[in-house]
């Protein structure tokens, strides 16, 4: 494993997009790991996914788009995958993509159907409960789920191999012309399952607070490595608030399927994260 | 010249793409030059480049943005430069490429921030005379021009020899962090004389006529082809009519920088047109 190259793959979230301060801090250390001028010596690899923003909502509203919710699931209908395809692939996609390349880092902005990297399927309806416990089938509309194995892994490795920095949003295709809207912790993943046969990989979700905390109400409380091991002990002494299980379990999920190691850290500590010091809570087997 | 290989660079404006059906029939034929399952004796190397469109003022006007004009000329603002981000960089662009990728055509979608392919100046304020005759400083906004020389060749050499099918939004960058506005059929005729030291470019415009017409009242008085000879000749007779002098002029000052052929011609002529049996106008040395 330690023979293959190191690559980084970063989910980053609303917080950090919301905030255009945040988001060109975060965005200049990404170009210190990738950037072509990065002296650093832990310097990489690696690609980029982000999730939406509020500015999705907010322009939503203006457009007279609203959210639709069946029992708490949100369903992209028609008017909304054309929103977040514009929001998500162009605006956010492509003013992340010229900050990184104003910072000298080669970023080349995608979606799943760019290359046809990320192909993906189409939910099929789902039975599910609704409100009054009856069974009811619920569409979710332009929705993809995406299969590791069916990615364009060659291409990806084209681009990764030639100097630039992919920069992913979270949105896939169908193969039949239609964009899908897909969740960007699941592109992570996904993207970091495919691409550890052929890299060292390490998957870093940018989080609100410095990694996985022992006492929720204390920031210095990181736990720094958790183990299968270490999961099972700190679930055993209940330790762990129920917000963070789901991201644990999906971790643990990708290293299952091959990735070397998961972090879960503040989109702050970028920098420090990606070298053998970290500071947010590395997930390994 | 003939010994290089062929590449289409193919131009397409908004009264194709604001017709679903019309776009839909323009991207197979597309996708029959550049498509992986091409059967076609003509099948070559090319890339698109695509123009706004109505859904761009449609959604301005929605959100409360207003197109503004100082001289006759359009200004893009801040609130401008992230609209048109958002439709050509994410809506259009997407869409065609999702639509290529059904049809089993690899696109890429891009802007000039993507890969740094097309970096630009932001035009400087420029003293134009206004309504009353007098002079006066016009700051024009967000708008890029574009400059061949600097142009990241290499990057679209690695995709189109990999088999990729770039579509480039109407957008640039400043290196500075900012996207730019800039003319679609400018950045076509700038890929294709960058391009042209390394492939043997014919240089398409889509236009809404079957070519350049001798008589502007007889769609088949279609003038195949145009050189520098004859072109003299059709100004001293008058034949042809003061709106398409530009685009004549623009073809063979593409020409004149090394273009191989420049050709206007019907988006539904698209297939015969990359033929050597034009039937649109070619225009030469």
């Amino acid at each position: 494993m330690n023979m293959l190259e190191r690559l980084f793959i970063i989910k980053v979230g609303g917080n950090i997009i919301d905030d255009q301060e945040k988001l060109s801090s975060f965005l200049n250390s990404l170009s210190q790991i990738f950037g072509a001028s990065s002296s650093l010596p832990f310097r990489g690899r690696g690609l980029l996914v982000h999730g939406g923003g509020k500015i999705a909502t907010e322009i939503g509203n203006k457009l007279g788009i609203e959210s639709k919710y069946i029992n708490g699931r949100r369903i992209t209908d028609d008017a909304t995958i054309d929103l977040v395809t514009m929001i998500y692939g162009g605006l956010i996609n492509k003013k992340i993509v010229a900050q990184l390349q104003s910072f000298n880092c080669n970023a080349i902005g995608l979606t799943g159907a760019d290359g046809n990297i990320i192909p993906a399927t189409k939910r099929p309806p789902k039975k599910m409960s609704n409100e009054k416990g009856l069974s009811e089938l619920i569409d979710f509309g332009w929705v993809g789920d995406v299969d590791s194995p069916t990615f364009n892994v060659e291409s990806l490795k084209l681009l990764l191999g030639n100097g630039f920095t992919p920069v992913f949003a979270p949105l896939t295709h169908d193969k039949q012309g239609h964009i899908l809207n897909t969740n960007a912790d699941t592109i992570a993943s996904s993207l970091a399952v495919a691409l550890s046969p052929f890299y060292d990989v390490r998957l870093i979700y940018c989080f609100e607070k410095k990694g996985v905390l022992e006492n929720v109400k204390d920031e210095n409380s990181v736990i720094h490595r958790i183990t299968k091991e270490k999961y099972k002990q700190l679930l055993d002494d209940q330790k762990l608030f129920a917000g963070i299980l789901p991201k644990i379990d999906n971790a643990f999920a990708a290293i299952d399927a091959g990735v070397h190691e998961v972090l879960i850290g503040d989109a702050t500590d970028l920098l420090q994260n990606t070298t053998d010091k970290t500071i947010g809570t590395l997930i390994t087997h």
